[in-house]
């Protein structure tokens, strides 16, 4: 990434664009104020977003609150969702689309079209999966159990057979455009939470044996230096 | 739009953008072959995509089929879902991440990230929109009464409400970038569907007594020249 030449804008640009400035837009040209809010845990549909924001070097307010402050916070967010990013005061929802914008933002999302696709397939590809995995929160005991085991064997397969054929397809080492994305992001966060062990009846090897190259995948970019450096930055 | 300065780029490039071919990549550099594979009507999540295309003036097979074939059709594509873009015999799914890729190369996608991110948020709100009118789909009888009446009274009040304030809060005649995006051509698509009569328990004035500027903003866009001659080339 290289400065800009233009004075007044205070994003990089890609190498060897060096945008004039009839290219650049009014957000460009204000400085932006980013307030992210969320539960307060490593996870969830704003968590890639906080990782993009990190990689990027992108300063915003990390809100997080208490799932039991969940039912007053949604009265003050648009369709009572969060993640909300709030920019400059606007808030907007919808998780893939603050993921992209921050992507953009971040350097972290990919400029060819074509990559772009690839990269949006796998965001909403791990959307649909995840509200598989969704439909079995709030259930307990033997509901489940028949929810979990339902999981196992149908979606969780299904879903980590075509991660691991997109990432096959397309390079092997990363979803889009060979490089780090937003979709690796995404990636990370989901199979983390399904070999976290605290997915109850979601056997903690299930990535592994399904889909090693997803798993892989996952611990690579794990270990990325700004991934690492992030979580190392909430144990000190 | 005027076009590019390099002989070897078949695209189009927005105004005072002219881009230098170190901006462009590989998929500007080769002719693409677009096939898009979905459902025979004028509706369903294909549509925008095939709006796009026509209004972008950009060449691809319309591949079409009976509902009837569709057990047939999902085995040969990923996650057997449609619609499937094939991209120079490449097979892509997810329609929100298909119409982004046919948006930027008609034109109507949003280069401002921020303009680009409410883009985004629309089509993500009218496709979760779309999954709750999507849960009625195959009720009969009195199910499908009161599938479509807790929908009439719930999701689609929200939904349409929230439509009407995305578009009065960014300028009223569009959802984002103040002209006409793909978040538009899919609003289109969803209203055209409640306002159509085949949606049984659904009153056809819905639209109109609950959110009249999102009624008056579809009607808008199916008047616009090319939409029109859209249509009107089925009818020839």
């Amino acid at each position: 990434m290289t400065a800009c030449d233009d004075n007044m804008c205070d994003l990089e640009c890609p190498p060897a664009a060096r945008l004039c400035r009839a290219q650049h837009t009014s957000s460009y040209f204000t400085m932006t104020t980013l307030k992210l809010t969320y539960f307060d845990f490593h996870g969830g549909r704003a968590e890639p977003v906080r990782l993009a924001l990190h990689l990027g070097g992108i300063a915003f307010e990390d809100h997080r609150f208490a799932g039991t402050d969940f039912p007053a916070i949604r009265k003050t967010t648009p369709l009572g969702q969060v993640p909300v990013l709030e920019i400059n005061g606007v808030k907007v929802t919808q998780s893939d689309a603050i993921l992209r914008y921050a992507g953009k933002r971040a350097g972290l999302y990919p400029t060819d079209e074509f990559q772009a696709l690839l990269c949006d397939e796998v965001l909403a590809g791990l959307e649909d999966a995840g509200l598989q995995v969704g439909k079995s929160f709030g259930l307990t005991g033997d509901a489940l159990k028949v929810a979990r085991t339902e999981l196992v064997n149908g979606p969780l397969p299904k879903y980590l057979g075509w991660l691991q054929h997109q990432l096959q397809a397309h390079g092997g080492s990363y979803f889009a455009d060979g490089r780090l994305t937003i979709a690796d992001l995404k990636a990370l966060v989901f199979v983390r939470n399904l070999t976290s062990g605290q997915m109850e009846h979601v056997p903690k090897d299930l990535v592994e044996r399904l889909a090693p190259a997803v798993h892989a995948h996952a611990q690579r970019i794990a270990e990325t230096t700004g991934v690492a450096q992030y979580y190392a930055g909430f144990k000190a």
